[in-house]
This record gives C-alpha cells, sequence and structure tokens, in this order.
C-alpha cells in the first residue's frame, strides 16, 4: 500500500462534551480545522469555544440536533468539511448515517456502512465471529422464532438463560431466566421491549454466565494492518454502565492476552473492518475462558486507558486511518508498559442510586502532577444541560504497575474539585480504598452486589 | 547493600507554590503524611489545602518565614517530622540548613550539608568537575587574586571572557568583558556586587562562549548505585531565566548523550552524592563539546520533562532514597521514550519586560487531553501574593517525537486560560510558532537576541 493520502483540511465534529473536546484537540495537534455542530443546550459548551467554527443544528433533545443525520451531512457540505467524526453514541454506529456520508461525499470516520450494520445486529456478529474462530457464548446460532425454540435452547444450554434483543444494546431488550418457568413471560417481555426500542422484536438467547469479567480488545485496522492494542479491564460496572476502566487487566496472563487479541485481529479481518474499534469479551473466572459479547464499531469512552499504556493516540490514528494513510506499526511495535486507570467523573448522586444531577458548577478544579491525564468539557461556571448524559470528567492515571497507578488515581480524586451538584467522586474515593477491588478480585456485578450492598 | 529502610511516616514541606504541591503528591502516592509551613501570605494556598497539616511560620517576607532555618526545623521536631523536603529555592541548597537538619535528628531530603558546601562553591565545584575528569571551560583554576591576575588569565584565554561570583548564581556578580579596556572595571564591579549580594567577593574567569546550549544531565544516586536519566536542553532562557526546556535535546547525538551522562556519573560519584541532583553543563554549538557549569544539589523547576521521558518519578526516587531504600534499577533500565517539553507560565508582561503580574486568578482553565501534564499551584479565586517569584503553572507536553509534543503543546497552550494577570502565554505561543525555534535552531541568546527584537 503507498501512502497516496490527501490530508482532511477540516472535519465536522458530530458530537458534543468531552468526546467532541478529545476530537478537537486530535484535530489541532494534525494541523486540521473543525467545525463543531451544537443544540441551543450546548451553544457556551467549550468544544464550541475551542474550534475553528461552530454551527448550531437545532433544539436540545438529541433526535432535533445530534441525532439528525441530513442536517449533520447538510452543515458538513456547507462548511466544506472533509470528513465528519461521530465519536461515540448518537450516530456513531448508525448505519444509514455512515452511509449517507459516503453518499454525499464526505468521509465518515468510521468503519463502512456495511460493515457497522454487520456488526450492529448482534446475532450476525455472533455469526461473525463463530466464522472467525472466535469462541462464543454457549447459545442460540441465531435469532430465535418463538418461545418454544426459546424453551428449547435454554433446556439444552441448562438455566440461567439471557435473552437478548438482537437489534439492541445497553440492556434493554435483556431479561436473565433463573428457570424454565419464567422462560414464556421473560421472553414475551424482552421481545416487547426490544420492537419498543429498536423497532425489531428478534431476540436471542445465551447461557448466562456469572462472576465474570468484562475484557474488550482496543483494535486499529487501515484495512490492510490489523492490530491489537492490548485489553481493557471494564469489569466495574453498574447496571451494565462502566464505572472504572483499566488496562491492562490485573488477571490476564499474557497467553490468554495474546489469544484474545489475535481473536480481534482474526474478527476485524473475517469482517474487512477498517478504522479503530473494540472487540468486547466475557472472561468467564472460573474456567479462565473468554467469549466474544459483541463488537463497538467507534471510538470507546476508555480509550485513553489503552492510549496511555501503548502510548498511541487512537483518536489521531482513527483520522489518519480514515483519510488514507497507512498505519506505520506492526504488531511487534506495540508494547503494553505500566498500568492505566480511568475513573468516569459523572454528575449523579451515588447516595440516591446514582440519580443524574445537572445545574451549574461553582467550581471546577482539576489535579494534576505526575501521571495523570484529564479529559474534561467542564469549567467553573459551567451549566449542564439535563438533555444528554452525565459525565462530567475522565480521570486518567498512569503508573509503572497497578500499585502505583491506583495510588496516583486516589490522590487524583482526592484533589480534585467539583462544586455545585452531585458527583460521582465519593463513589470513586469508596472503591478506590476497597480491599477486593484493590486486590483485583472483581466481576461485573461488584459494584452492586458487594460495594454497594457493604454501605 | 540490604534494604533496612524505615519509611518515613511524617515530612515537613519547607517550600511553597508548584513545588510545594508536587511534594505533597509524592507523599501522598507513598502513603507518608505532610506538614506544610505557611506564611501569613499563603494562608489560602493549594498546598496548605492539601496537606494533612499546615503550619504558619510567619509574615511574608521569606527571611522571616520560608528562609527561617531554625523555626522550620523547630516546626519539624513539634509535628514529629521525620524528614525535611526543601523544594528547590529557599533553603534547598543551604548547607546550614542541611546541617541543622543533620544535627537535630531530622531527615534533609538531599545531599549531606558537606556535599552542599563543596557544590555551592562555584571555583570548588570547578574542582572536582576536573578531578573527575568532566571538561570545564578554559578559564581560572580557582578565586582570583585581583584585577591583575584576572587581567593575566584573561589574555591567555582571550576575550571575552566571564567573571563569575564564586559564591554566586542567578546572574549576580556576573560580568562579561568584551576587550581588556573593561577588565579593571568589570572586576571591581562584579566583586562588589558579589560581596552584596552573598558577603564574598571572590571571583573567577572563564572564556564566554556564545551560541552555547544550556544542557543539563538530571541524575539519581541512592550513594552506590549513581543513574543518569538523559539530558534537558534549557537554551531557552531570558536573562538567564528558563522559560521552556525539553528532553532528549533537539541536537545531541546518542555518542554524546552518553558521555555527557558518564561524564555526571564520575561528578556524582567523586563528591559521593546521594540524592536527585544536576549536572548544568553548556555545549558549544560550533565545536559540539560540552563543559561543566555547575550542578544543582537539588530537584529542578523542569524535572517533569524527565519524568515523561524516563518514566521515573523523581520526586519519589529522592523521598525513598532520603529514607534509606536502594534505587531498583540500573543504568540499563533508564530509556529516552518520546520527547517533552514544559512551558513556564508565569504571572508577568511579555509586551513590558517581563515585570511580575500580582493579583487575583479570576479564571483557571487548565489544558488536558492526551499527552499534558499540568503541575500547578493556583486555581479561579486565588490571589498572587507580590513576594515570591511568578510561575504559575508548568504546562508539560510529551509526544513520540519533538514535532509531536510540540504540537500537543502548542494546542494545550492555545486552550489555556488564566484571566485577571498578565501571563507569558502569549510569550510561549509565539515561541511555539517560530520557524527557528521548532528547527531547534537555538542557543541560550536567542529570546533576546531573536525572537524578541524580531517583534
Amino acid at each position: 500500500m503507498t501512502t497516496t493520502a490527501q490530508p482532511f483540511k477540516r472535519i465536522l465534529v458530530a458530537n458534543r462534551g468531552e468526546i467532541a473536546v478529545r476530537i478537537i484537540r486530535a484535530c489541532r495537534e494534525l494541523g486540521v480545522e473543525t467545525v463543531q455542530v451544537y443544540s441551543d443546550a450546548d451553544r457556551d459548551s467549550l468544544a464550541v469555544r475551542l474550534a475553528d467554527r461552530a454551527v448550531c443544528i437545532g433544539p436540545p433533545r438529541s433526535s432535533q440536533s445530534y441525532l439528525n443525520a441530513e442536517f449533520i451531512v447538510s452543515a458538513a457540505l456547507i462548511h466544506q468539511a472533509d470528513a465528519i467524526h461521530p465519536g461515540y453514541g448518537f450516530l456513531s454506529e448508525n448505519a444509514h448515517f455512515a452511509g449517507l456520508c459516503e453518499r454525499e461525499g464526505v468521509t465518515f470516520i468510521g468503519p463502512s456502512a456495511r460493515v457497522i450494520s454487520l456488526m450492529g445486529d448482534k446475532a450476525m456478529a455472533r455469526r461473525m465471529a463463530e466464522e472467525a474462530g472466535v469462541p462464543t457464548t454457549p447459545g442460540s446460532a441465531g435469532k430465535l422464532d418463538g418461545v418454544a425454540q426459546a424453551r428449547a435452547v435454554a433446556a439444552e444450554l441448562g438455566y440461567p438463560v439471557i435473552l437478548k434483543a438482537a437489534a439492541g444494546g445497553g440492556g434493554r431488550g435483556m431479561r436473565i431466566v433463573w428457570s424454565e418457568n419464567d422462560i414464556a413471560t421473560q421472553y414475551t417481555d424482552a421481545a416487547r421491549e426490544a420492537k419498543a426500542a429498536f423497532n425489531d422484536d428478534s431476540i436471542y438467547i445465551e447461557k448466562y454466565l456469572r462472576a465474570i469479567r468484562h475484557i474488550e480488545i482496543q483494535v486499529l485496522s487501515d484495512g490492510e494492518n490489523v492490530l491489537h492494542l492490548g485489553e481493557r479491564d471494564c469489569s466495574i460496572q453498574r447496571r451494565n454502565q462502566k464505572l472504572l476502566e483499566e488496562s491492562p487487566s490485573a488477571v490476564l496472563d499474557d497467553t490468554v492476552r495474546t489469544q484474545i487479541g489475535e481473536a480481534a485481529v482474526r474478527l476485524c479481518k473475517h469482517v474487512g473492518y477498517k478504522s479503530a474499534g473494540t472487540i468486547e469479551c466475557i472472561l468467564d473466572g472460573s474456567t479462565g475462558r473468554f467469549y466474544f459479547m459483541e463488537m463497538n464499531t467507534r471510538v470507546q469512552v476508555e480509550h485513553p486507558v489503552s492510549e496511555l499504556v501503548t502510548g498511541i493516540d487512537i483518536v489521531k490514528e482513527q483520522i489518519r486511518i480514515a483519510q488514507g494513510t497507512p498505519l506505520t506499526l506492526a504488531q511487534s511495535d506495540i508494547h503494553l508498559s505500566g498500568h492505566a486507570i480511568e475513573c468516569r467523573i459523572n454528575a449523579e448522586d451515588p447516595d440516591n442510586g446514582f440519580a443524574p444531577c445537572p445545574g451549574t458548577i461553582q467550581n471546577f478544579h482539576a489535579p494534576g502532577g505526575p501521571g495523570i491525564r484529564i479529559d474534561s468539557h467542564v469549567y467553573t461556571g459551567y451549566r449542564i444541560p439535563p438533555y444528554y448524559d452525565s459525565l462530567l470528567a475522565k480521570v486518567i492515571a498512569w503508573g509503572h504497575n497497578r500499585e502505583e497507578a491506583l495510588a496516583r488515581m486516589h490522590r487524583a480524586i482526592s484533589e480534585m474539585r467539583i462544586d455545585g451538584v452531585k458527583t460521582t467522586l465519593p463513589f470513586h474515593l469508596a472503591l478506590l480504598r476497597n480491599a477486593q477491588f484493590r486486590r483485583g478480585d472483581v466481576h461485573t456485578k461488584f459494584v452492586e452486589d458487594v460495594l454497594l450492598e457493604a454501605k
């Protein structure tokens, strides 16, 4: 492959919050101009202040602004942007949007519409994984054709099982079934919820594994060269929402790390993946086996931990790949150095079921010093709009080893000041002081079943 | 050497500003309690807020507070601190203070009083360098005994020459002499100024080299094992005050890097150095030769750039060494990875001769994102006292190479907001955009003779 890439001159940022700031920073460092789209609620956002140009695309509701594919593509055409970076959430995994960009001649910074569509269908993604020789959890080969088939497959797998919406994500259309008595009701419920959320009532079934860890592999592919950048352990979750992520995992050995990494690369090659992406797996703590869960065909919130241990700027690489610049790295150039942890600081009240707390930030003081990186879009005086997610800042700590990274994170979180709204800072302090977490002995239900129960 | 070290339980921080915060952070990460001393002017400082305990030691004037050795040692004894960290400036290179600590049984975090005294005498330090086989600039072997000797040595060296106060630093008692006509007057002036500043009129003489670079080597020694952590290029100065530092130097090749590093190690071994320290050298751009200038027997403002390229936490190592923990690293473990740059953001007006601008910071917003580290003690609402140095924040950028580090620094400085006082942010933006600086083609007079002249 030869470098015939034409560098982008201008990129439209089709997102908000910290990831919009992250993308603008990458563009600045690459010498690329930025156009920031914003809703009426984000007029005073940091992204709007930092971008070279900003254009209002509608009222606060996402459906009328950040999810309006046609408006966003029009803005890109009007402002002569060569490309659109979708960030995460919103339109980032929307095949229609990617296709619209392709048709209008604006580069979508991500994989092709075909691949987004393929991997966005959970049952299809599972089949792709199987074809690529990536282990999947025992379960139905594809979508179920009704309650009867669900009952038969569940009997074969053994209870508990989990029903999942084929089109879905984020826990919607998902049901854990503990015994045969409940399968009919739960199936009907799941299908109804899936229909409402995704306009698709297709359901598939998997063996439900307990005490599992969420392990995901960061990949980078220019279409020819596919690299894996090690894993992230995202087992610290509450209701399937990640709260803290780290790399490397405290429990993965080099053999399994290589196996998962190579499996991720095989899957990317099999589907013709090109961009940054993440293969999410579950690791069965009792057997040490891993299983493919799903693929995220976009940059993730937790990408900085991989950046800190590999030294690679994932967002810049994503942009370079989209403009046609081949990766200059080989797998043998990638080494995980030290340990990185990210805490998501949300405007939520941990003492009140993590309810969102919009409001005005009276004082924002970020920690600093050695090994600390802050990715945030907030500032003193910032009014948090009630329309979007509650992420305020990501604090990312690097250390030579997990112990040093934990020590740095603990002192950084202790230093941080966010006045005016309730935040998850106290939750993170409690987590960082928990002995079981410090030992690395956690699973995806640790926060709900152990940490919050102990209070 | 066996590890029989008793970890410190409590450290007194005998400094203020960003370095006090830096020391407290290191202590936090090591699990060591902190006692912060402060003057009346620093009651609301971040260091006071972050420390476990804080104790007022007197009025704003340094001579009555931060320079009061007896008060500070008393505070350490009263609060049962095992050790005192002196930071930089103030008492950090005061042999009397180090000796007082030694006598009172409080560990001084730095080298012995004997070594401070030895290396604090510029003529003695020069002799030590010569004994250790470290090149020194052509000049008088030691202190001059008067104008006649100065004239004789200068004639031998050839003009221009530079007269320096043996006891001094910071440019005081220093005179460049361009011809024999001026030697008598300049000698008398330098001696008078040296007497006033340091109560010692001893003067020595050196060949004055032009278009030189300031290159310094960071060392770490536990008394047995002496390591060098590569160089810092601090050629960007104004009136001998460093403004921007980087590691590695844009011009040093591996052969010279190894030579300077080994020379620094020889000198440390020769004088029995134990702690973190810096060997400052000048590099003659025209010949590629380096010469010993002086040794700083303390941590330096610019230590973070070495931390970012080596991954070593210099302040934590300094503390560990002082408590008797041997270094666990060998020279072969130390690799310079990527490139780091530090900009010193001062409360000064670059358009008015860099005059200090104390005042209240109405808004402080630090940059973040990949590769950016902030070391600062200021916050929104902070009142800058007029009594001390004008450093507000250090912005440190890391990149795979100098180009990426420069790009990150440029975008970070562009993002940074400090409202309410004049700062050197615009100066740094101009510097970072200067083509000659970007090529790495600079010397210690570049700022005064090229950059500021061009305006």
